[in-house]
């Protein structure tokens, strides 16, 4: 089964590595850009073929890993 | 207009990224994961209505900006 995983930055928080892309697309001579936010993507291959087991395996591994819950979101899409 | 855009990157192309998080998965005890790739994942606010001419606009900035195409894939999608 396959894991999408969505790591997002929260609504307040800072987020340097997108305001570096909106001014760098300003520069680029992009018009009508507003705000820009970046975050991780993953994908992970996992051999739990159950759905229900696998989205519980892969939130504890974005709690205990992959997002920093502080300051980030997580979304889980499973596929397959 | 929502843009979000998935960059990855292609297959065959190495992931020292993705192979640390499978690796560090591995360390806390996680079994059963396979391949992990890891990718960027940036919503940008685009002042631009029209779907057509937001989404050529976007592939423009992925081009020249956002995604290094000789090494990552690129995917938009539109919202509202």
């Amino acid at each position: 089964m396959k894991a999408k995983v969505h790591v997002t930055l929260k609504q307040g928080v800072l987020d340097p590595q997108g305001k570096a892309v909106q001014h760098a697309l300003a520069a680029l001579g992009f018009t009508g850009v507003g705000d820009v936010r970046q975050g991780k993507f993953i994908e992970l291959d996992i051999a739990e073929a159950d759905p229900a087991k696998a989205k519980a395996q892969v939130e504890e591994m974005c709690r205990k890993l992959l997002a920093n819950t502080v300051i980030e979101n997580y979304a889980i899409d499973l596929e397959g």
